[in-house]
């Protein structure tokens, strides 16, 4: 298992597709439900968003999809902090299937720190408590191992043109 | 406008989230709406499903997030093709806002053919006629311009460590 537990869901039945299996999107709206998790995991919760008018942005999202998900099962998602600097974060998400622990997807995103009002609106550095949280996190997740070979450059590769 | 037009929607209320925006995940259910589209376009639709038991698994998505989305917001899809080989779809698609024609993301997609069942279930090439439609669309649309800088490893730029 790479990655600390943030969540857990079972598989709604509108998320299932006309191929049988949980659609595309949806793996990202378990991930992004995951993402709520962490942020409250790292002090960033209703409370702390009502409060100072920040929240976290999805700058970029990496998807690998590794196996099938069904109606019936029911997933974890594992998270990893892979870095992070005065206002982004930058976490990897892995749902994996309840019934036999199979990696269904992994999740890479790019999150950035942001005040939505007031006269400091725009992007903002974390406050002490939620860098000293995102920085033991990342201590305790950022050694271990990937489930899939991470973000990369996606393209097929082609046979080499004629000279 | 970066592609041609495959699909056109209004936001509907459960896709915004707790930041008043298009919730990150909903962007990806959009692009996957927008590859039904493109799959009944290049002759993979319901009936071809049906009838050959076979359709477009997706491996990798690669999504970058460019600007908001509110509730009130209706936006269009464009494609284009950015490489395919025998069993595989290399498609971008582009999420542009109808009130003011702003990007508001792109979504990169790896898209696998699949025979789902029967004794040939595994992957499958596609059919003839299905890849001269592929192949006319990429003619068309791989040469236009990029919305964005395209999908790459992420990842943050630390400073060098000292020596």
């Amino acid at each position: 298992m790479a990655g600390i537990p943030v969540h857990r869901t079972p598989i709604r039945p509108e998320w299932i597709d006309y191929n049988g299996h949980l659609r595309d999107a949806f793996y990202t709206l378990i991930a992004s439900e995951a993402c709520d998790a962490l942020m409250d995991r790292l002090g960033m919760d209703e409370a702390y968003r009502r409060r100072t008018a920040c929240t976290l942005y999805t700058l970029e999202l990496h998807v690998h999809y590794l196996s099938e998900v069904k109606g019936t099962d029911e997933v974890g998602v594992n998270v990893r902090i892979l870095g992070a600097d005065a206002k982004r974060l930058h976490a990897d998400f892995e749902i994996v299937r309840a019934r036999d622990a199979g990696v269904a997807a992994t999740v890479e995103a790019m999150l950035l720190h942001v005040r939505q009002s007031g006269a400091a609106a725009g992007t903002a550095p974390f406050p002490p408590e939620v860098a000293a949280a995102i920085a033991a996190l990342e201590r305790q997740t950022a050694g271990l191992p990937a489930s899939s070979a991470g973000s990369r450059q996606m393209a097929l590769r082609r046979p080499p043109s004629p000279a």
